[in-house]
This record gives C-alpha cells, sequence and structure tokens, in this order.
C-alpha cells in the first residue's frame, strides 16, 4: 500500500474509487482479468464499513459490519476459500425482550408477548413472506405490484395489517433493528427486496436461522484486507477523490495533490456520496437523482468490554430487542474464546438520530443504564465501552446502508448499477442481490469487473453516456 | 460583477455562496446592514432558477420560475419597492381538460369530468384543506398529527381517501402538476405545508386565484438582477464553491482558481447541492441527512413560441391539465400585449422522468405532438420550442424545488435552517414558509441576514459546532 501523496500521477487501465469489499473485488477480479488497476482510498486504512479494532491477543472488536447469514453466502464462500475461519453467534440460553420497559425472557421461536400480538405479527409476516416471494431477487421493480409496493412506506402498510399495539412495536422494532431505518422512512417494495437478501424477513434480526448467525475469526475487515492481497501494490491511501473527467475513451480522476488516468472507473463508494463527486460532463440526471434520493441508514454501534461473559453465566444469550429503548437490540459479540466479554448495542434509526445529538458523556451513560437495565448492574461496569457513529463518518455517512425511499426503485431501480460512459458502479447498494451485504458488495465487485473485460474484450456494447429508449412509456399509477 | 478569475483571494465579512433570489437577499440586507459581503455565483449569471431568456423586443421567455400567487406575497411586494410591474396571466375564455385522450373544454370552478369524479376528489380536497390548518406554517412538523402525517406518501393518503379512477387520476395531476414530484414520492406533511404556503390546495395548479395568477414584466430574473444591484460590485461570477472549512471565528471557502475568506458564509444553493460542498471539519450528521434526504423534483418546461396566440381567439385560455399526457399542464405565458404568443408547457414527474431519456428530437416531437393534440394543428408549427430541463443543469438538478420524503420532516426538519457554527443556510427550501417560491427563497435571505446580524451584535448567542440537548427523547411512532 503506498501514501498517495508519493504519487502525485497514476495510470492504469482501470480506476477504483473506494476500497471496501465491493472496490477490493473490483480491483482484485480485473488484476486476475490481467488489467492494471490503482484502487484509491480516502481513507488510511482498506475495509469501508468493515472495521476491526484490535482488543489485545490478536483478537478485534467490530466497530463495523460484523455478521452474515446462512453459509454459502458469497462471503463465507469469500472467506473460505482464502482460509479465513468463521465461528456461530453465541445463541445459548435465554434471550430478552423488552416491552415498554417489561423485560422478559424467551427461548424458542417466538418472544414472550401476549398472544394476540404474536398472532398479529405472526399473520403480517408470513404476509410479507408471501409478497417478498413474488419480487425478482434481480430486478425488485419487476415484481408484479411494484408500482403499488413502491408508493408507500413501510408504515402505511403496518397500518393497514397490523392492529395491535405489540404488533406495531414489533414490526417496527425488525425495521429499526434490521435496516437501521425508520419503517416511515422506506420503501414496502425495499423492505421486501432486502427481505430477500436476508433469506426471510424474521430473518433480519435473528441468530441462529437469520442474519446474525456468523461471523469471520479475526474480524470482517481482515476479510477484506485478505482479499486486497493480489492488489495492495496498486492501492493508495489517503486518495480522496473530487472529480471524474471521462470522455469516450479516457477517464481522468484527481483529488488534493493527485490524479490517476485510466481507461475505465469504478465508483465503489456509498451512493449518496458518489453523488458529492464532482462530473464532467455533469451525470445524466436519472442517475444523479438516484444519488439524490438514496440515504444511508443511521446506525451507532456500542461496544461494552468485559472481563468475562458474565450474562452467559446466568444463562442469557446476550440478545435482547427492545423496540422503545434507544438500544433496540444486543448481541453477544464475545471472541470465539468468550473472552473478553464482548455486547454489542445497536443504536438504530429513530433512535440514533436522537443519541447522536446528545453529548459523549450523555451518550455512554445512556447506554450504560440500558446495558443495565437488561442485563444488571455487572454490565453498567465494563472495562471499555467503544462506540462507531456511522453516521459522522464523511467517507461512509451512515450505516448499515442506504435505503430506498419511496418511489425510487420503480423509476429509477435499473440506474442503481447502470454505466454512465465509462464510469461503472459497484458497491453494496448498485445491486438488488443480497443488497447492503458484505456479500452484495463482493458481488457487486465482480458484476462490475465482469462488465468491463466484457466491453473491453467486445463481448458487450459499450454503454451510450446518455441512455436512450425508442419507446415512450409514461408511466401509470398503481390503482 | 466580477469575473473570479480575476480576483484569486477576496475578504469579506459575510461569504454569500449562490446568487439566486435567497443569496442574492441575503447578500443585499448584509450590505445594507452595513456589513461587507462576497457573493459567488458557480454560473455567469445571477439569478438561479429564474432564468429569462430574450426573445426579441425587450420581451423574455420563462425558462425557469415564472408565476406568483396573491399581491402580497413577498416577492411581489420585492417588486414593487423596486418598480417593477406585475400583470396578470392570461385566463379568459375556455380551459381544457385532458382526460385519458378525451379532450374537454371548461370554465368556472370545476373541470368537466364525471360528478362521481367532482364529488369524489371534492371531499378528498376539503379534507386536505381541513388538515392542511392545522399544520404551522413555520414548523410544520409540529402540528398535532406531524408525525403520522409525515409517515406515509400522498400517495397512499390518495388511496384511501379518494375511491374513483378519476378522482385519483385529478389527485395525482395536482401534485405531480403542482409539485413536480409523484404522490408516491412525497411525504402527506410535506404536501400540507408546501398547500399553506400556496394558500391552498387547489391552488396549486390554478391560474385566477391560484399560484399561477401573476408574472413579472421583464422576467423573474430581472427582478433578481434588480435586486442584486446594491451588491453588483461583491458579486463574481463563474465561482463554483467546492470547500468550505470553518472554525470558532472564521470560514475559508474554496473553489477552482479562489479562496474568499470571512466571518460567516451563508450558503444558498439547493439542499442537495449543498450536501456535495466539502466541509471542512465535515457537517454533524442531522445536517448531513438533510441534504441526502430532500430530492429535487423533475421538471422539464418547454415554450412554443407562436407569431400570435391563437388560441385566444378561438376562445381558449391555453391552460390545459392532462394527468396522462406528459405535459401535465400547459399555460398562457404571452408577453403583456399578448405578442408572441407563448405556450408553456410543463413536463413534470414521473412523465419528466420517462421524457429526459428521449433523444432530443424525440422529445421535441413528443411535445409539439401533445400541443396539436389540445389546441389544433397550428399548435404543431411553432417558429421556436425552448426547452429547460431542469434536472440536466449541474447547479440546480432539479425544479421547481426540493420534495420532503416521507420521515424527514418529523426527523429532521429544525435543521433546514439550523445553522451549523459560522454556516448559515437559506435558499427556497430552508423555509417552511411559502417553500420552495420565490416569495420562500426572499424570506429565507432575510431571516439569514437577521440571524448574522444578531450575532455580531450579540443579541443571539453563537450557536454551537455541533447542537445538543439535554433531554433524550426518542421519538414514538404514531399509532
Amino acid at each position: 500500500m503506498h501514501d498517495i501523496s508519493e504519487y502525485p500521477s497514476i495510470e492504469a487501465d482501470v480506476i477504483v474509487v473506494g476500497a471496501g469489499f465491493a472496490g477490493i473485488t473490483a480491483a482484485r477480479e480485473l488484476k486476475l482479468a490481467g488489467k492494471s488497476v490503482a484502487l484509491l482510498e480516502a481513507r488510511d486504512r482498506l475495509g469501508g464499513r468493515s472495521y476491526s479494532k484490535p482488543i489485545g491477543d490478536g483478537k478485534v472488536a467490530e466497530l463495523g459490519c460484523e455478521f452474515y447469514g446462512q453459509p454459502g453466502t458469497i462471503s463465507h464462500r469469500a472467506a473460505q476459500s482464502l482460509g479465513i475461519e468463521t465461528a456461530k453467534v453465541y445463541d445459548t440460553g435465554y434471550r430478552l425482550i423488552d416491552d415498554d420497559g417489561k423485560i422478559s425472557p424467551w427461548k424458542g421461536m417466538a418472544p414472550k408477548v401476549s398472544a394476540a400480538t404474536l398472532l398479529d405479527f405472526g399473520q403480517a409476516a408470513l404476509r410479507i413472506e408471501r409478497m417478498r416471494r413474488e419480487v425478482p431477487q434481480d430486478a425488485p421493480w419487476e415484481a408484479p405490484h411494484a408500482k403499488q409496493w413502491d408508493s408507500e412506506t413501510m408504515w402505511s402498510w403496518t397500518r393497514r395489517n397490523v392492529r395491535t399495539r405489540g404488533g406495531r412495536n414489533l414490526m417496527r422494532l425488525m425495521i429499526e433493528a434490521g435496516m437501521a431505518a425508520a419503517p416511515a422512512d422506506v420503501s414496502l417494495l425495499h423492505v421486501l427486496n432486502y427481505s430477500n437478501g436476508t433469506g426471510g424477513f424474521r430473518a433480519m434480526t435473528q441468530i441462529t436461522g437469520g442474519t446474525l448467525e456468523n461471523r469471520f475469526v479475526g474480524g470482517s475487515q481482515n476479510l477484506a484486507m485478505k482479499m486486497a492481497e493480489p492488489v495492495l501494490a496498486d492501492t493508495y491511501l489517503n486518495a480522496e477523490v473530487r472529480t471524474i473527467k471521462h470522455s469516450g475513451d479516457r477517464v481522468r480522476i484527481s483529488g488534493p495533490g493527485f490524479e490517476a488516468a485510466g481507461r475505465f472507473v469504478v465508483v465503489a463508494v456509498p451512493v449518496p456520496l458518489a453523488g458529492r463527486i464532482e462530473y464532467d460532463p455533469p451525470l445524466p440526471e436519472h442517475r444523479d437523482h438516484v444519488s439524490q434520493r438514496l440515504t444511508m441508514g443511521a446506525a451507532i454501534k456500542y461496544l461494552a468490554l468485559y472481563d468475562e461473559p458474565f450474562w452467559r453465566a446466568e444463562g442469557f444469550t446476550g440478545h435482547v430487542i427492545s423496540h422503545a429503548s434507544p438500544v433496540r437490540a444486543t448481541v453477544d459479540s464475545c471472541p470465539p474464546d468468550g473472552t473478553p466479554g464482548v455486547l454489542t448495542g445497536f443504536v438504530t434509526g429513530p433512535a440514533a438520530r436522537q443519541v447522536a445529538k446528545l453529548p459523549v458523556g450523555e451518550r455512554r451513560a445512556l447506554v450504560l443504564r440500558e446495558l443495565e437495565r437488561f442485563f444488571g448492574p455487572k454490565a453498567a461496569k465494563p472495562y471499555d465501552l467503544l462506540e462507531q457513529n456511522w453516521m459522522a463518518e464523511p467517507y461512509t455517512r451512515g450505516c448499515y446502508h442506504a435505503y430506498a425511499p419511496p418511489g425510487l426503485y420503480t423509476t429509477y431501480g435499473t440506474f442503481l448499477k447502470q454505466p454512465v460512459g465509462r464510469i461503472h458502479w459497484a458497491g453494496a447498494e448498485s445491486v438488488p442481490h443480497e443488497y447492503g451485504s458484505m456479500s452484495g458488495a463482493i458481488y457487486s465487485g465482480r458484476r462490475v469487473a465482469t462488465e468491463i473485460v466484457g466491453r473491453e474484450t467486445g463481448e458487450e456494447p459499450a454503454t451510450p453516456l446518455r441512455p436512450s429508449t425508442t419507446a415512450l412509456s409514461v408511466e401509470e399509477p398503481a390503482r
């Protein structure tokens, strides 16, 4: 890896902007295909939203993306091929549900709430399961009811389909903890597509059988670093890209103190941030409006470190869900050998927006108070409490991922990945497939490498700067 | 006015970024209050979204904002004080409504549609009128039902409250022609607030008694230019601001080839574009997420120029509304003496997004075909057809204004105007008051001047860089 300050002028076949999973994969695959690449990263580290902090003894605490679902997913296979071990998240004992301050332990399939709540929520969840199966994984906007489902928020759907207060609270919790956005923020169609990527709606917040089931030993960032090994000599840190000039045959990328030129550029940063780069000529309006509309979720991650995972000895999994606490969920994030004890607290959605406004002392006190309420006095005294506010990170500006508000998918969905001239788009949000996840990011990196190799070998025609259609179909509203 | 290329280094009390109505007003008011100012404009002209093209004989065609509602509104009073005349938009004769290809003339209060449609739409419009009266003009997020109304799209509200196909078509037309966004895009609360600014929901698309009633003789841009006269010597064109460095006592603004320094900066560009400037230190997350979420509307304005307004002689006002045509509305935009004949066609919302993808020849043919369908063969042969696609303008990126998707107002509404350190925000979208209009922009310019003068004289305490609250109120959902 190099510091960009020593390389004012770079030339490569393909310039890749952003060294998260998507950019790393794109650079790696392009290099393996024989292209020369330059991977530009604004930060002084690789990994993007994967960010593992050493906590001694070669162990790490995950400040960023951490979990994945079932074996067989793309990130899992990438890890396997690089000899990186994986481990199950601890899920033995009682989980807790915090229902308006009443904390109840539960085991099995359903949290301990009233039968009416369970029935109400269960029916709605089943309805969502049926709907999501009608949504094509690679083109959610082509679902039979896409227009209708993209015209309302998850909140208004919930209001019609969930009648009990308890059921609505559970539904809200699912979206806020699972997607780091409020039900009022997101398009129903987006929720359906996202649940397709997680393998089901309920899976969004589950450990066993859900998206929180597995982790990478040594940290997600370590996987990113290992994947980057073939392109480390082509990687430049502290390279903040500000402008992209593009023409029929060349791209010229520049930032403070450097210029990079090539035949193609891969932009692999979060979509809202991709919109902040200056393009010359300017992007066509449909792509510009995609970046105006996609919005990063709101999440602050807290990691409380203890000498040992005391909750395990007391019979708890460490997994809490709460619709009313600013800490919407906790998970046991201990290293595989169980030492030290690590509790992860997710402050997400509306709660994250509120908590972020507090001074740091109040934020920490608040989180510790909630952990104590869940797990007793020991929880209030971690030997360290780490905080990562992804909304404040200038090179990410939110987590877990960008969500789609109503109306985006069905008007501009296809433009999430459609190249603009010699600019190709990668990133966890550039794919409907496993949207917003590590796997989605890796998948997009491979796709974009294939796109570019295909164009270079003439397998695919070059995309015109301004896509044009021959037939006009002014949209009809859903009725 | 100067070209920035001759002024690499500028110093003033207040640097104003963007010379639309908001920035011009801010600079003007600050100068009148004794401050030194520098007004930086990225374009080679003043006026922002007001853009008047000379068409001979001292007359203009309005490529940008053109109309305002009742006398007494802020822009009208500004014009009066500068001796600029105003004129009524032509509204004599029959209007046309295009209902799925069936074109019917109408006069009076209600377009010629079925009684069932009229009743259905009328009841819904009344309901909206009642709701909007509960929305405070300066803080819509404080309405009693704000949370609920901000949690759904205009589309889902319409689906519940309008039963007939015709009624839904009219409702969709109102939003698309009146706000340049689809009902699926916008928060119900935003629609209510916007209708407060236009003086009522139905007023949004009306000439007499509505927001299309009046124009400025000589063009809206002429009003902007006249307002700018006291600060012309302080105005720098071709000054594209890329970075704003700010500290406890100074701001440093820079762009290609120039630097400007001062005690305060006023950012008076559309909110989504304000988010593309690089800030050092970075903006707090709540302000950043405001700019991630607000989205510019979709509008292409066409102006067809004829030797004379032939439609008048045939008994038509020139005003058409259509829910299905890509040309959602037309208005008679002739100069006050009626020569030449000018028909304005509004291609807005989903239609604008589709039409923008067509090659220029197809776009023009399509619009002329529609004008011919409305007004007969003469309409197909203008001596000129002007097109202004505001989505493609890199320094605007959409029109008429930025709309609020669900969830924005009630989480971040107060941050639309709250200063960040020494950065103050102006613009048609920085006020709930007369949101998105010329008046709103002027109002915001005055507000921001008052804010800064107040801080300089110690009347108001400086705003901390990171606002903090002492009490935490994690939001509760609307039920």
